[in-house]
């Protein structure tokens, strides 16, 4: 699968798709975008690795090489994965455990493809879960006298497993900006309000206060800069002035646990291209 | 049609349907709340006014003497409506006409009960849509400099209609403080966000700089402050990055349309308890 | 907490709220619902238990007798539950395990206020997770021919964890009539289409067969007729052209889960009032 | 801009791509999807017709003659339209204007590009809003004895105007065989309703008597077959016990409007491919 984005200019898509022709790829989905503003053309192109109806076997290596002048020539940022790989993914959380729960249940019934070797948290409280699953838990204590420690201990984690994406499920604890840039478009983090409304910190908290009557989630990937990176996914529910600040928390777990599997699974079936501060999702 | 609201205490329910049981009124639907922080209740009561099935007539004079006892002894900040009652409305708008249009649709065919006796706009756009419909229209320009000789005009005229309700539909201009406090609770404005996200001008510009995937509208009252007063209704679409501002703008306007034709309806139909900085609506 | 529905007649919201105040209840939510077709009333009330602020202590079982006089005048359907009353609950579930999961994970963190002290399934696959939550896991196997049989069995157990409520979650074998007629209005199940449309198996693929452009899932009360009892609840997503019927299945996966727990959770909090083949749900 | 599906096979969108790059289209936007099924294969691709950036200019008709070799080498069913090109639309309606209303003012405001230059009911209540537009409104009764010379009648009408996409706006009249199979693919119905559910007369109340807690409308192509067309569009909204029929009714005019509108703008913009009886909407 290759995903990639350049400044546009014509023919592109004549050279790419006759590239891939020639290469003797059989294309299953392509999507394209063009961004007026910024003259920059995005595409994802998914194709079958072996020749359907006894076509010839496509050869990943031998299309790099041959990928590579065009690639120059074009100024193009691109990704090339193979459907075989399966990313390697850490989940880290702390107390509130239905995101970790629901994205272990998606990855057990085969919703997820990825491999999930580890568990990190703050708290003890996902260990059971992650000895349900077989997966390793690494209990890591932070406060804000040992977060570099403690970051120091997470980089040795996720090396050992050669950790590709890093999942904040509910973690309750600030990044810095050495881990944000030591990953950079490879940590995904739900915040648990539509934003930009009510960045920070008790958002359900600041919409009953303001009398919304829509809560919502939103998964992002994670940038310096807290609650600002580029927005994967957002949703939303209705509520009325019945609701409590404890019904709002309630339905908003509904809604974190679907924008954050939504953006794992998307980034880990390379959906989604990063520019600016934005995404592109190719569904 | 009685909505009230008062501090909680017991016995409050069984007092209020008691004392409207002996005045004769056959309840239709009655809605309560209470909200737990403030210790305060909320009530809507709709009645039949002519007995059903040969009960006795209800007096609504009668009545309000009767209450008036009870609604002090409890505290109660109380409105009494009949809903032979047609809410005098009048619509204010600029240069979008999509919500004037929605709203004198939906008057016209029965969905708002009200008078609409007088269109208001600082352009001429919409003068031939309120010949369509019969209403009045006055043209009342705008600078920055004649804000307070406009203001007066406008007052004239909204008292010549006996309005009691101003509806902002897109309208361009800011009220002063002035013009708020005198319809405290009877203008409602449509804003083109989810607020409080993207409070100001060009909202659609900023959802679409933001990279957000939801873009909203909410209807709400005006109060002094722009864009913070009290939410009626708030609604969203999904969009993607194939959308361009312009198409923000085309999605949006379905959204401001039933937002704001809501948030009238409601308000016609007095299902809307303003308190503190909220609402409670009575659906 | 009290659930109730009688043919509607004036007076009755006075004549049962002043009973309540009489005995002492300090009504917290307060919700009623008149049918205009049929003439039916419908309420809920729920009351503090202890007095709030000093106020005297509630006794349900005195309130029961003194009840029980109007409840008769009236022709009341009415039940009383006590919010410390934990109902007991068996979770029914065969291969496909995302809401028997879900359920769990819900009624873990306390969402779901009951007991489940069962888990029947014709399969083994739910047994590693009945395991890991604490709970007796049964295997009864069902074929054409020895579902009587396994009725039988499955009745021993219900009785021996005095089961008040059955949750069908993906169970994928029909009951019988004795079993739906033992437990009337207690026994939840989740069909995967947005009923009535696409009743019968393998709804998700008639749906993409008819190229619909949304799908849902309905969680509804059995009766005998199979897929036709009271609809609780539904919901709906938004498909494409480019969803193939396993897109369809796991899309398909977040409404069931949703559809499922509100019902669930509905029952639970007594919301739910069945009348004719319909449901007032009071949230 | 070209709409196309064919039969798939590897290298086609590196031929297409290729010739209108050799041509001098500058690709503005290209969806391509794969129905894996049928092994069919649908593009639909946009290009600026003058060059940017003083790249040449496109010429259509030259561009006609070269592709039509490929296309028939491809088996392709194809389509080639110009933007410039702006569709002649009949509307048809009965008495309920709130669709024929919407559809008015989204042209009117350049939402729906295309020419409306004939208003048809069989009632004479759009009358007033076809002369506020400046279009011509033909009244044309309809009984079941009389309508083969009423479609004559409307026949002559459509061939006057040049029409290519017949609207029935809650036209409340069913078309013959002949109507349909005259302009086929080319007439676009709105069923009130949540098709396949609730099919035929009176949705509305069907949905109230089975008591579904979601109402719904679907627009779509009308062939023979009555409410079996391929569906374009579908949407639903919340209802609740409180809702009466006459609610459900006002809750579905707002469903309507949305997808009818929507279906008829993806129309205009050649973004509909019909297959079997599906829809590929390139959105």
């Amino acid at each position: 699968m290759l995903l990639m984005d350049c400044p546009d200019r014509r023919g592109l898509v004549a050279r790419v798709s006759t590239l891939l022709y020639e290469q003797g790829a059989n294309i299953l989905h392509a999507d394209q975008h063009r961004d007026d503003e910024l003259g920059q053309f995005f595409m994802r192109v998914e194709w079958a690795l072996n020749g359907k109806n006894g076509g010839p076997q496509f050869d990943l290596e031998q299309f790099q090489q041959v990928f590579w002048p065009l690639a120059c020539d074009l100024e193009m940022r691109w990704t090339l994965t193979s459907s075989a790989h399966r990313t390697h993914v850490a989940l880290f959380c702390s107390r509130y455990l239905h995101c970790v729960a629901d994205l272990l249940q998606r990855w057990h019934t085969g919703e997820l493809r990825c491999e999930i070797p580890v568990i990190v948290s703050n708290h003890r409280d996902a260990e059971p879960l992650a000895r349900f699953y077989g997966i390793e838990f690494v209990h890591v204590p932070v406060t804000p006298e040992t977060r570099a420690e403690a970051e120091a201990r997470q980089f040795a984690i996720l090396d050992a497993h050669g950790i590709e994406l890093v999942v904040l499920a509910r973690y309750m604890q600030v990044l810095s900006a050495d881990f944000v840039n030591r990953y950079p478009g490879q940590i995904i983090n739900v915040h648990h309000s539509f934003l930009p409304a009510f960045t920070g910190a008790r958002p359900y908290h600041a919409a009953h206060g303001r009398g919304v009557k829509l809560i919502g989630a939103t998964s992002h990937y994670v940038t310096e800069v807290l609650d600002e990176g580029p927005i994967i996914e957002q949703d939303v529910a209705r509520i009325s002035h019945r609701d409590q600040v404890e019904d709002l928390v309630a339905r908003g777990r509904d809604l974190e646990r679907v924008v954050l599997s939504r953006a794992v699974r998307w980034h880990l079936e390379s959906r989604i291209l990063r520019y600016g501060n934005k995404t592109v999702v190719f569904d």
